[in-house]
């Protein structure tokens, strides 16, 4: 059976397992206290080209979306996120069990508009009482999207323009963060994005970690965070696991070559879908394809190979997603398009 | 100054008054243990025809929405309501607050409808994981609704079975139900809803009394509401303030008469906006009356008569509302005629 | 039978109910915004001697506890309290339930100790992590407190002293502040109290008014304060009704002279006790009355007076309660002398 | 410079190590739906001798603690702990964040007793109103305790019975459980534990593994504890993490023959200090030592061994704590004495 269900079904890149193998019985500080941590987040900040940021390593993407939303949001505020953002429809309501509304505005693609976001702060903000309102507080996009796709580097900076105005801070979730940075045609860098963002995350897990996401707050993070993480459990005793993973991935820009494994298959099997007649049902240029079936198509798929139930399109058709990631083999892929 | 902002505006009709002098140097017990909430609940349950209901006093409507929506639903649970459900709009986060997502579903003139429910519901459970989504707890609308319309008892008899067939209770808003419960045309009677929700209440702040909502479990509250009820901050020391008022409500069907005069002046005011051709933003058979003016005829109306503000409509319309109440004088009603 | 069982058995003061009555009909803003809402605050701002203070009327005790501590603390605080706070033991867990954690400290009669506050303060940030720690973000004290003792000016000095010297606000809990103001011998006024607390309020319920709180903010609330207070669902529609009987219990002193007739009646009980050879569980001086029963003097009493169980004492003796209040009437008092 | 300040300054066992290399590049499903994860849990029912037990494998212990107690209580419950318990002192309000109240009772080195226990709940459910104060939902002991201290069979037997009349379950916070299982002159054994409890967890952060504890319920956990799981943000993508590493610790008895090292070292060490004259602040039969010092001692060893400040005892003295672990080198504790 070939495997492309998503982005997170192996283990941990193998140069990792190898640092962690080496510093095992070293004798290290706890919470994030020790060197490989420090190391890792010196590394990170001179990626970002952000000397003074302050960087912390949690262990999971649902686990970061609620505690930086978690930490940052004052009481009376909630965050900002495209109907199909991930903190709105598959985190289980880790956001609102920690007191906060979602409040969801319009998306195409998975992606917001500097437009509508505007349009929606001046709204909320015109005449007549909002007292009773929910304030936003905070922006939350997805780069990439849930559904793969990419912002510009423009789209991106009137989005931070937008929230500057409104003096609200701008979240980006990079869960698949390496994935986006490599994609062909892309021209945000990691060092744009730590400019036009408040505070975002570099995924681990989805690229070549066992797990772990680094949150990046280029400006400082918020006053007694970490008391804040260790409120919502999130604070890992050994942190070295954390550090030791992402010193790894950002030795040698290893973050940025694993990453381009998922790009490269991924291109390859689109294009095959794409000689083969396939309709995708969004255009992403990352590692995740969206693709539509028609039943018999899905059926007689299922038997060899395993992807990702998406939605239903209709009666007769099904949205389904296949990923690519930093350790798919170009021989699956060429395996996959042989039955396709 | 003409005055149509709402219907909360006066203070409490004067057989409460009368009775809150009456009975002022009793001495009572507090939290409601009193013999005039006994009395109250007696009288509501006959009302109701249900003589098992268990029926509790709370001071105001967000605070009632939060403390049964907290109060019911379980920890990984959302309260599906319509989209402009005035728990998702316009309490602040009151819901979220308690730490459950409101799940928002589309409504047409501020009504939900049981096919879309129905499909929401399937779409839920329908195959592919919801392991990691809110589960639809409970289904929450009001009665009238935001914009003053009303559920036949067909309709609403379609979304209490829905309910029943997913197992999941149904909350009926009344903050305004003595309006809808004796609109002209309607065919619910309060023994209707009774029959067909799991838990409703009966406004009362809006409808003749200082504060109080009366929640009323058809079938039993959950364990230990009183103990949640307090927790929320909504037990009132006091009780008596408004058991004496749901007394003299339930008394000589007060509620439903004094509602009548809410309607009857609303009924007046439509007749005269509708010959003078004013655009009416929604059809309401109640006492909230949706105008869509015209910058010009708002600014000229604004000099001489309060009302709300509801929304922009476009570049040079906006939507009002006029509201009548209990206390509305026809006389009042004439004067702001002659000057539409 | 005659009651004594606490100081919320009776309505509101005929003067409140006068005003009530006389204003009912006028049309007034919703949501405190009203005339005599500005008038109260108006004149407690004046009684305070604070005229920059910002005050908010809620409707009672435990949802002003959880509305102030729950909108002042950080995330990352609880609120610092004795373990017999009324906070800690008799709230069902309100402030729990905004996500804080109560910080108990140890007591004497009810009341905290600087040094003793100052000593947990220190060692919280002496050496040693305290990141893992709750933070201490606040003291609550309440004057007169759960068993009616009173702070002295010096006591609330020193422990505002502390509070000003690790940074955190201090919250005095005014349930039945009227009673400690013409307490015989103490030296604190309103205005003292108002110079040296960073909130407080001034109970209204226990002390003539039907319901209501006055909070007080000497020095500004908390940004978006309605907001949170709408969040918690304790802002009242027809805020008139905590603004007219605010308003008329700050007129001519009436708060204070009403609050004396339960102090005259207090003294008088606990004088005749003493000669009876009562023992009194501890040494109040405001309206409540902490006396060890016997068994058989309770089973003997409980025939003809109705008082508050308080707590077992040990095998055969036990702790009640006896409240007098601003309605306490000299002729039962006497009648409860009686048969003493 | 030696190190004996915690339990988890190495990284994790070799046949960890070694499984987890090995395993990966096999593709397996997420959020612990993997064969890894099933082979785990079925060991581990086998070694708790409880054929229906469900496991969960959450990352660390105060997530743990958060997670379990948060699905187990009722709103309007609290969690009985002793007032040094980890939840009460050092996890940052994370159980208070969840809604709950740490309920403390007494304790002596740490452990509480079942006549304290049942005295505490008896007084609560005692004649008078409990209705406003906090229900008492679940009772939480942690074995070995903060302080290294066991529980003998007879007394978990007694609390579990004193639990069991009062129909709330009982939680037993193993993050040291290897050291207590194998601690000398324990009685209590793994699947004596899962009999009498009703939920708890082997810890693995301090017993081998990188992270991960597992939760037990031995007759089968509350209803949608994933989502919860997920909901609290601790559903770990790659489950196979926390799989392969207790499928390891629970083959061939790994788990409990590495604890032995932690007891022998520990053992060697306090007969060192014993005969050394050391003072012990509590007498711990496992791996952590508490100890003593005065200051000058105090100053003299830091500079050459590492260990834990715990606490102030009095001017001139201090508790410290020496821990021992799975990875102690007997050399290093020799090198120790050497220098004691």
């Amino acid at each position: 059976m070939l495997y492309f269900v998503n982005d997170y079904c192996e283990g941990a890149h193998e140069e990792i397992l190898k640092r962690l193998v080496e510093t095992n019985m070293e004798k290290l500080d706890g919470y994030g206290m020790d060197s490989y941590c420090e190391s890792a987040k010196e590394k990170i900040r001179r990626a970002c080209e952000c000397p003074n940021a302050d960087v912390t390593f949690l262990v999971g993407g649902t686990q970061t979306n609620a505690v930086v939303i978690g930490s940052m949001l004052n009481r009376y505020e909630g965050v900002v996120s495209a109907k199909t953002g991930h903190v709105s429809v598959h985190e289980a309501g880790a956001i609102e069990y920690t007191g906060h509304k979602v409040l969801e505005i319009p998306e195409k693609d998975g992606k917001i508009d500097a437009q509508v976001l505007r349009q929606y702060l001046e709204t909320f903000y015109q005449d007549g009482n909002h007292d009773h309102m929910v304030f936003p507080g905070m922006v939350y996009i997805s780069h990439p999207t849930e559904y793969g796709t990419l912002y510009t580097k423009a789209e991106l900076k009137a989005i931070s323009e937008v929230c500057k105005s409104f003096e609200i801070p701008l979240f980006l979730d990079g869960a698949r963060l390496g994935y986006g940075l490599v994609s062909k045609g892309t021209d945000l860098t990691l060092a744009d994005i730590a400019h036009l963002v408040d505070v975002f995350y570099i995924g681990g897990t989805k690229v070549g970690a066992f797990c772990g996401e680094a949150v990046v707050f280029p400006n400082g993070a918020p006053k007694h965070f970490i008391t804040m993480v260790k409120q919502q459990g999130a604070l890992l005793a050994k942190g070295r696991l954390l550090g030791i993973q992402f010193d790894t991935l950002f030795t040698n820009d290893l973050y940025l070559k694993i990453s381009e494994n998922a790009i490269q298959t991924a291109e390859v099997l689109k294009q095959a879908l794409k000689e083969r007649g396939y309709q995708f049902y969004v255009d992403s240029p990352t590692n995740q394809i969206f693709v539509i079936l028609e039943d018999h198509q899905k059926e007689r798929l299922e038997k060899r190979v395993a992807f990702s139930f998406w939605e239903k399109m209709d009666e007769s058709h099904t949205v389904v997603r296949f990923a690519t990631s930093w350790a798919t083999k170009m021989e699956d892929v060429k395996a996959l398009i042989e039955i396709l």
